[in-house]
């Protein structure tokens, strides 16, 4: 019985590390469509976001089906529990990539990406995409070290978000009303991103720890430190 | 032990409609302060939502707790892992109404609502608030003909939030770029509200039924319906 709990959370955690490759992918080519107004790329992150829907709804339907059947405690039941948070996050990651490539299919022809902002936006992108890559990698691993990297990430993210409002609530932006409108979404959204990938990784901690104040603590111990 | 365990589930309802209460009290507040320029109110909204944030950890340890010591099976465990994917939804949407807060304060004394959009936010703001109220109802009662109301309530914000990009972008529109940053936030943060109650809706369903293709299809039917 044992050996068959364990078998259904390696078969939990390596979902949840298929469905962040997934996300990866997604991010990578939405970012590279918002880039490069490649609407063909963008229409390839829309369609396949429903097949990270489908699999963290599969992946929620095998979390109960274990809490049913194997009635987990203590730290099995925290990993059950973590994973279906983890999932919500991912899926909402794979939406914030969805909405990128919506934003470049609406523009298109025209580039969705502001004269001015796009090497701002080239670098929200890269962050995006390593910060995936990283919560992957964290989600294969449950490397701590990992959630520093992703947090630093973020810090950088964060900043070049304020950037653009910066630039585009200063007196030198000659932006119309649309270019106006794409950048607020845009870095909304790739910013928005980071945070449900720190938000995962507080999910991670609290998974080796199970305790959500010393997943903070952990966070915020990566924050001052770094 | 069967009656200890109806008393946790009751516990878990009540805590959810209690969020849900502060969750319509910040919105309202949220969208008052928006409307009217008044930081205090705003502040107000700002300093709640660690309650909001609080009392979701809460509701989600009580609920980890109850798998734990009474392994649910059935109709009873889909109620708890209900609780926790409703209690992340309410939380994210007492984030939005901070979200809306922290426009206002930003902006002040300036107005953050845009001119010649005070009626169209005026009246996201109230479905906002609707839906809240509904949502709120819908968890004490479980009555699913609220989920129509709820649904229709979030049509009625998408046509909006539609309208305001369609202002934003026409050419009769003379907004400063931070106007229309501001209108393409807030548009965005009420719109969203809307998604999450809506999101909401659809597991009190599955709630009921266990089924999130049943859930899936009364949305839909509601949509085509409706």
């Amino acid at each position: 019985m044992r050996e068959v709990f364990h078998q259904s959370l390696e078969d939990v955690q390596s979902r949840l590390v298929e469905i962040a490759e997934l996300v990866t992918v997604a991010i990578d080519k939405a970012t590279r469509a918002f880039e490069s107004s490649d609407v063909a790329l963008a229409e390839e992150v829309i369609e396949a976001d429903d097949i990270i829907d489908e699999k963290a709804i599969a992946l929620d339907e095998l979390a109960i089906e274990i809490l049913a059947r194997q009635q987990p405690v203590a730290r099995d039941l925290r990993i059950v529990v973590s994973a279906l948070r983890i999932s919500a996050s991912l899926e909402r990651m794979g939406d914030i990539a969805e909405h990128i490539a919506q934003l470049t299919r609406m523009r298109f022809p025209e580039r969705a990406i502001p004269k001015g902002l796009k090497s701002t936006f080239t670098k929200m992108g890269q962050l995006d995409v390593e910060i995936a890559h990283t919560l992957t990698e964290l989600l294969r691993t449950e490397d701590h070290a990992l959630a520093d990297k992703i947090r630093n990430a973020d810090d950088g993210l964060d900043e070049l978000h304020a950037s653009v409002f910066e630039k585009v609530l200063s007196d030198s932006w000659k932006g119309e009303a649309s270019a106006t409108v794409d950048a607020t979404l845009a870095s909304r959204y790739l910013e928005r991103f980071g945070d449900h990938a720190v938000s995962v990784t507080k999910k991670v901690i609290y998974l080796s720890t199970g305790d959500w104040t010393t997943a903070t603590d952990a966070i915020d111990i990566v924050v001052s430190g770094g």
